[in-house]
């Protein structure tokens, strides 16, 4: 079991505009970023106000909500991970099932490294708000279609079918959701290198 | 990404003494479901006592403090995990070391199932308190064991060169701490059904 990391994970560099913290991107960057260490729900407007060192009236300039920021967080790894999937699905059918699961796997941990406060967040969200159960229908539909992927790909013959593809889907999303306890980026292993690995333990295994 | 239970963990039903919600055992069970559902910051013994229907000097005639209850908890989940670890590091020599580390394994996917909300709860655990700090200290100890233990599967030929030994090991454990996330015991698949899927994902990997 990896030691949970020391820090919450840090959000890209955001494009700024003026002085530092009054652009939009950087209020939802922070704003994310308290949500993971402190919980959405005990974070409020006017706790991102004094993190940022600005008014919540210049907070409500750039966002309309808390719920907003929520929103567009959830959104912004949703959309991501819904692409690669929808890529993958509509691929050429010269890819076979086991090709595109095996995309799938990769790209989503790319998307993951990429955006990995939001997507944190996202597997965070237990259906609180409408917001939250409007996030967890479009992960559903996510799990659904890759779901349809395993099953097809055991169908092939291209996956193990001595465990049920419901299974194998769960374990192995799973572990691809659980790099986000221990991952940062700018350590020693990059994201080609970390999607590269995850695939490889999945569908090859460790042993020698 | 599986999509998270609707519910928190169950305990398992814990053995009675006297009018339901009274003994120790009980007051740890459902002191656990708190923490995992709203937060361990966020609950307070007076929230236990409203839960278990009686009143908090009741509570205090059986623990002496909240943090005992969070300690109790996670010694629950490490004492298990530990003895695991243990074993196989003490196995006897005949044993490859990639068989002691799948034997960690699926012992500690058993362990997990048998233990859930005490291991989901140490899982959640970020070094708040000297409780926490202290077990986070545990779970170093134990990391640092499996990781010997992967280093030398790697060293001897068993597990592959191609992927970093610290890679694998989080990799590895990431893998079966992501379980929390969706397993609940009494569904369709059971504990041992589990542990052998897990780990023949991990080392022979999903590929028919």
């Amino acid at each position: 079991m990896p030691s949970p990391a020391e820090e919450p994970p840090e959000a890209p560099a955001p494009a700024r505009r003026g002085r530092p913290g009054y652009d939009q991107e950087t209020v939802l960057r922070r704003a994310v970023e308290l949500f993971n260490t402190q919980g959405y729900d005990a974070t409020s407007v006017g706790d991102l106000a004094r993190d940022l060192g600005i008014t919540k009236s210049a907070i409500y300039h750039h966002v309309s909500s808390k719920e907003a920021l929520l929103s567009a967080a959830l959104d912004e790894a949703l959309d991501g991970l819904t692409a690669a999937v929808d890529r993958a699905v509509a691929a050429d059918p010269d890819h076979t099932a086991l090709e595109r699961l095996r995309a799938v796997v990769e790209e989503s941990v790319r998307i993951l490294v990429r955006h990995l406060p939001a997507v944190t967040l996202l597997l965070r969200v237990r259906g609180n708000s409408e917001v939250e159960l409007s996030a967890l229908r479009r992960r559903r539909t996510l799990d659904e279609k890759l779901a349809r992927l395993v099953t097809e790909a055991v169908a092939a013959g291209e996956l193990r079918d001595d465990i049920s593809p419901d299974l194998i889907s769960r374990l192995l999303f799973g572990t691809v959701n659980s790099l986000v306890e221990w991952y940062r980026p700018g350590g020693p292993v990059g994201e080609d290198e970390l999607a590269h690995a995850v695939a490889t333990l999945a569908f090859e295994g460790l042993r020698a």
